[in-house]
C-alpha cells in the first residue's frame, strides 16, 4: 500500500509502505474510512522534533475492522470503530483511573495516514458503534480520535463548570474544539484568543462569546479587562509554547485552573512564580479513550459536529499539500480521503 | 517594646522596636498570647533571601484584641483572635473564591515575634473565639495561624479523598500537620518521608501509616514499591526545593495530584516532563483564613492538637537560640513565650 512518510523537515512523501499485518494476538487491522493531519504532526514536519529515520505518519483514525488477532474478544470484523492515538489495555490501574494515555502497557498508534492500519490492544483501544454510520458523520468520528477528545480533556482538566468564564489560548483544531467542549460543559462565557477570520467564525459557531486578537501581555490585559480584573475560572492552553503557557497562566484567577493539552516545546515554569499565581495546572496526553463513548453519542445524536474543523479535504496521495496548507495556516485541519 | 529583628544571615536580635499603633482605621492591635518561628523564617535567616535592611520577624500569632480602628465592625477589644500571615479584606472576588492569600488588598502581617502586633484589615483577617480559650490550647491556636492551615491546604489542594494513598514530602511542622490533615480528610494510607526519629514518632502520632527514609530516586522507588508500581493519589510537597518537588511529582500516579505549599526556592519545572507525567499541580500561599473557623472548632473540641509540633519553648528574649535550634534541626518548631 501507499501512505505518508516523513523523511526530514518539510519532506513528507506519499510512497510505498509495508502492508500492516496482525503482529500480536491482541491486534486489529482497520480499513480507514478517512484519515487526517494533526497539529502535532507539524512539530516534526517543521524540524522541532528531529527525524532520524523515515517515519510513517498519522495517528488519527476511524474505520472498518478487517481482521483481529486470536485473543481479541470485544472487537469483530466488519465493525466501525474509533480509537485513540495511544493504544491502551483499559484494564490497568491507570486506565481504571481514566488515564488510558498513561496505560502501563500503552503503545503509540503510528502510520494512520494510509489506507490500512494496525491497532495494538484492540479490545482496550477501540470503541465500536452499533451500526456503520453514514459517511456524513465520518469527519466528526475521525475528529474524536484525537482533536475532539483532546479539546474535551482540556475543558475537563481545567474544571470547566456551568456558568464558568473560560479562556481558550490557541485557535487550531484543538483550541476550537476546546471551546465547543467548554460550551457543552456549561460555560457561560468563552473567550477565544484568535487573529484569523475563518477561525474566529468557527469559534463563534462552536460557542465562543468573545474573541481576543491581542497576544502576550496585551492579550492578558484584555482578558483582565473582560473579567473585571479577576481573571478566568478556567484557561485551556492548546498550543504548547512558552508564550502561550505564560499567557494562559497569567489569564487565570487565583484558585482557577489551567489545562495544557499541546505537547510543550521548550516550556519551563518557575516554581515561585507559579506559587504566587495560585493557579491549578493539569495537562498531558488526553485520555481520549475515556471520553469516546460519550463523544460518539454526542456526534450520532447530532449534538456536536466536530468534523467542521476540517476545512480542507484532499486525496491521501496529496498528503504533502495537506501538510503545506496547515504549516502555512491556510487550513485549520486537513482531512485525507482514502478511497 | 522589644522583639525579634533580622540583621543579616544568622543574625537575629532581640531588641527595641517601635510600639505598634493603629495606622489605618481598619487595623487592630493584638496583645499576643504566644508567638513562634516559622520554617519559612529560615530562608532569610540562612541568607537564601537577601536582607537589605533590619527586618522585624514573625507572622504567626494569636492573642487578645487591645484596640481597633474606627472602621472595624466585627472585632472587639478583649476578644481572643487568630489570623493568617496575610491580611485580607475577605470581601473581594478572590476572597469570596476562598483564596484570601491572593486578596486584591492583601497585606503581609509582619513583626509577630514581639509582645504586640498591628494586624491590618482586622474584620477580614481575624477570627474571634466565643470565649478566651484555656492556656493549654494556645499552642494549637497559634499553630492554626500558619503551619496547621498550610498543612490543611496541602491536603485540600492535593484532593485528598477518603481511602486515598497520600505521600508527604518534608517532615517539618507543615509536613507533619499535612499528615494530620490527610488523616482528618480520610486518607487510608499516609506515607511520610522522614529520616529523623522524633519527627517520625510525631508523624505516626498524627496518622502516618508508613515512613520512608530514602530520598531522591531511591525515595521514589520506595514509594512505587509501597503502591504496587502505581504511585500515590495525592502528594503533599512541604519543602520547596527542586529535589523535593521532583520527588513529589515522580511519586504521583497519572491523574494524581501534587500540592506544594512551601515557597519554592530555585525550583524550575520542565513543561514536557510534567505533561507526560500526567500530574495535577496546585500550590501557593495557603488561604488559612478560609480554614480558620473549621480548624478552630477542631482544636476546641479536642479533635486535633497541632500544637504538638512545638517541641521547644523559649522566652521571647531567647529568640536567637530558637532560630539556631530550628536551623540545626534540633527543634521541629520553636514557640516563644511573650509574658
Amino acid at each position: 500500500m501507499q501512505g505518508a512518510v516523513l523523511h526530514g523537515p518539510r519532506d513528507v512523501r506519499y510512497e510505498d509502505r509495508a502492508e500492516p499485518t496482525i503482529v500480536e494476538p491482541t491486534d486489529a487491522l482497520i480499513s480507514l474510512s478517512a484519515t487526517c493531519i494533526c497539529g502535532s504532526d507539524l512539530w516534526p514536519y517543521r524540524g522541532f522534533n528531529p527525524v532520524t529515520a523515515p517515519a510513517p505518519m498519522g495517528h488519527e483514525y476511524c474505520g472498518i475492522v478487517e481482521d483481529v488477532g486470536r485473543d481479541v474478544r470485544s472487537i469483530r470484523r466488519g465493525q466501525f470503530v474509533v480509537g485513540s492515538f495511544f493504544a491502551s489495555d483499559n484494564t490497568c490501574p491507570h486506565c481504571h483511573a481514566g488515564f488510558q494515555t498513561s496505560c502501563q502497557h500503552r503503545q503509540p498508534v503510528v502510520g494512520a495516514q494510509a489506507p490500512r492500519l494496525r491497532v495494538p490492544l484492540a479490545d482496550g483501544t477501540l470503541v465500536p458503534t452499533d451500526d456503520v454510520p453514514h459517511a456524513d458523520v465520518v469527519p466528526s468520528m475521525l475528529a474524536l480520535s484525537d482533536v475532539m477528545g483532546t479539546g474535551w480533556f482540556a475543558a475537563d482538566a481545567a474544571n470547566v463548570r456551568p456558568g464558568a468564564t473560560v479562556v481558550v489560548v490557541g485557535d487550531g483544531a484543538v483550541g476550537l474544539l476546546a471551546a465547543l467542549s467548554a460550551k457543552q460543559l456549561g460555560a457561560a462565557r468563552i473567550i477565544v484568543m484568535s487573529r484569523h477570520d475563518s477561525r474566529q467564525r468557527l469559534a463563534r459557531e462552536f460557542g465562543a462569546t468573545d474573541i481576543v486578537a491581542e497576544r502576550g501581555d496585551e492579550g492578558v490585559e484584555r482578558i483582565k479587562e473582560l473579567t473585571r480584573g479577576v481573571g478566568a475560572d478556567s484557561v485551556l492552553e492548546c498550543v504548547g509554547t512558552q508564550e502561550s503557557m505564560m499567557q494562559a497562566i497569567s489569564s487565570t484567577r487565583p484558585g482557577g485552573s489551567v489545562a495544557y493539552v499541546g505537547v510543550p516545546h521548550g516550556v519551563s515554569l518557575d516554581g515561585a512564580d507559579l506559587f504566587f499565581r495560585h493557579v491549578r495546572l493539569f495537562g498531558g496526553p488526553a485520555p481520549v479513550r475515556r471520553y469516546l463513548p460519550r463523544l460518539i453519542d454526542l456526534v450520532l445524536n447530532g449534538t456536536i459536529n466536530p468534523g467542521k474543523v476540517f476545512d480542507l479535504t484532499l486525496p491521501l496521495a496529496s498528503v504533502a499539500e495537506g501538510y503545506r496548507a496547515m504549516d502555512e495556516r491556510r487550513a485549520i485541519k486537513t482531512m485525507l480521503r482514502v478511497a
